[in-house]
């Protein structure tokens, strides 16, 4: 990738992504291996008006020296700082750019699993709490690296791995139209149109059927279908991912029945969870296994009550560019736009359109996506008189 | 350099240097492209019993965008944060560690020094009350980087450079010895011994005199000789500089008079002053010029009241390893060992015995110390009575 692409990209994720406005504090939460992107993001901001860049640097071999050594009972513990920051960010309608992409994976694969489901870092649950409160503007976006690019194409040369993995994101992200805002408007509104007859159509449940699942995930009265057309409490528009290809709601925390099969790996923290199966009942995560990893997620569905119960359930056409490359990134962030998603975890209340489904959305200071859709996997809507809905056929719109 | 030496140096710098103590969060402060001695560190302090291991990064790329784009009148902001997290690492006793060295020598050069002067990040007014309130047990270690190796030794192929740099610090921290904690615990008696003397014998000022420079530097009656010898308030030791060879103390921001000529070259954020003069008046700095870079320091004592007043003197004798290598260093914090040297700026107030005294110190944002002793400097005592007592010469102590 040359110069110019990466300052194409920090423009989108920057003018577009977040919007950052004049005169915003912008945080980014980068990772050693990322600087090239967070310098021109940071770079960019500051010709937007940047008040501030403030880039907050996670490093994985640090937090494995902590499960490594540290005492077990201090593994949950986070300095009151970290928390203090993020609510500030908030209080103080700052912008945040957040990099995704693994630099260093498997890195954990081979520790204690309990151990490692004690520490959540780099997530705060402030953070939940600031998405909720719609006070800042925000994106995630992915940034290449050698090391993403060896794990999503192992078989080819390291730097015919990176320089594809960067023309694929540079494909995700729309770099390669002549105006990727004009391009990510127009899928936005599509996607607009559905999440919109979905809200009307006010199913009692949704009903998951393919291979290894059979699933039926319970809707709120004002379960609300959300796009990735955010905007704050100020009004202020922006793209919380980029890319973007889904449509969203809140369940109820409390109808979750049968078993699902996940149809990409997970990537949680450094440890890499494939074939994961759990089961459900009363909306409970029962039963949590996985071919390899699982034992780091059934861990992390003890963290609270909240943990092993559904926080966001997601549906992803096959229109999007995700899953037409065929490619498994093992990043959420992309991953979760080529397929049908749910969440463990804490609920983004904004879905909620009533106050009383709101009191019942789920909470947790964890939230983990992770797919369970395919064009194999057909997806029907439920509704309160009996009827059964086709949603997702073979992966296209039948609604 | 080895794992062995770097894990040898993390082991000094969490065991005897911030001395971090069970359950303590340990903060580091550090720089991309120190990765790999920032990790050792971690894994030591957490070895050590560390509570959690904080590592914020600064990145010198993104500041240098900040003073291209960045509006002028914001170029002095720092997020509420950043303040805030100092304090709380006071407050709540915690250990700090901080990684020096160049990782971007001159990268600053180009800008406008008016600008890069009203940016002080990462330098924050905290972090001296912090200091002087001794809440917290510190040290400020070298790391050495391939940019610093080959701004240190131009001539020799990089990976060359690379290798003496690292060889030189681990002689200068005393690496090469076989116990280096009881090196460090031996050469630091001395220095205290020296420290005693000097303050037992209460001069009303010190001269120095050699080529360009004939200054009278004013001391408080108060004012305590010490050495990198610190303790907490909670009387727990710790060595805040690896390596340190210097004793100092806080003069009386009022009495200095005549001219001083740096016989080192300063790095200042990235900004290099070669040839810096500074003529006093009254204890003011009225006049700094310098063959190069003079401008950035020039704007800096215009910071506010203090930051044209010495807050620190220190003499340096010539048994340290620092001046026997014979190499400029382009880090303040090892090249201040060669000689002796003065700061502008903020004061320490603990070097200070009496009250009154205290209250007279010199307050500032800045703390910028420059090197101006050498063999060829003499330095003398200045008694009430008017008598002259020889204190360096040659290099060293007469006293």
């Amino acid at each position: 990738m040359d110069d110019e692409l990466i300052q194409r990209f920090a423009d989108l994720i920057v003018g577009f992504g977040a919007n950052v406005q004049p005169n915003q504090i912008v945080a980014i939460g980068s990772e050693p291996g990322k600087e090239r992107l967070t310098r021109a993001i940071a770079a960019s901001a500051y010709r937007h008006g940047a008040k501030f860049v403030d880039v907050a640097t996670f490093d994985l071999h640090v937090k494995r020296a902590r499960i490594l050594y540290a005492d077990e009972q201090s593994l949950d513990f986070v300095p009151s700082w970290y928390g203090d920051r993020m609510l500030a960010l908030g209080d103080q309608r700052c912008a945040r750019i957040g990099l995704t992409g693994p630099v260093a994976p498997g890195l954990l694969d081979d520790l204690d699993p309990v151990r490692v489901g004690r520490d959540h870092m780099p997530f705060l649950k402030e953070s939940g709490e600031v998405v909720n409160a719609r006070t800042t503007n925000w994106t995630a976006a992915p940034c290449p690296t050698p090391e993403w690019a060896a794990l999503v194409h192992p078989d080819l040369e390291p730097s015919a791995a990176y320089a594809l993995l960067w023309e694929q994101v540079a494909h995700l992200c729309r770099l390669d139209e002549q105006d990727p805002v004009a391009a990510w408007s127009s899928r936005m509104d599509r996607l607009t149109a559905v999440a919109e007859r979905l809200t009307a159509a006010r199913f009692d449940a949704l009903h998951f059927e393919g291979p290894g699942t059979d699933l039926q995930v319970g809707l709120m009265p004002s379960s609300q279908w959300l796009t990735a057309r955010f905007s704050t409490i100020d009004g202020l528009p922006h793209m919380p991912n980029i890319p973007s290809e889904e449509t969203f709601t809140t369940p109820d925390p409390q109808r979750v029945f049968g078993t699902v099969t996940s149809t990409k790996p997970l990537v949680l923290s450094g440890t890499i969870v494939r074939g994961l199966k759990v089961g459900f009942e009363d909306g409970r995560a029962v039963e949590v296994t996985a071919e390899s990893g699982g034992e780091a997620l059934a861990a992390l569905t003890q963290t609270d009550p909240g943990a092993a119960r559904l926080g966001e359930v997601a549906l992803v056409d096959r229109e999007g560019r995700v899953g037409a490359l065929e490619t498994v990134f093992y990043d959420t962030l992309i991953d979760e736009n080529a397929a049908s998603h749910i969440a463990l975890g804490m609920a983004y209340g904004f879905a909620l359109a009533d106050d009383a489904d709101r009191a019942r959305a789920n909470a947790s200071t964890i939230h983990v996506d992770f797919m369970i859709g395919s064009p194999e996997v057909d997806v029907t809507g439920l509704t309160n008189g009996g009827e059964r809905v086709a949603i997702l056929r073979g992966g296209d719109w039948a609604l």
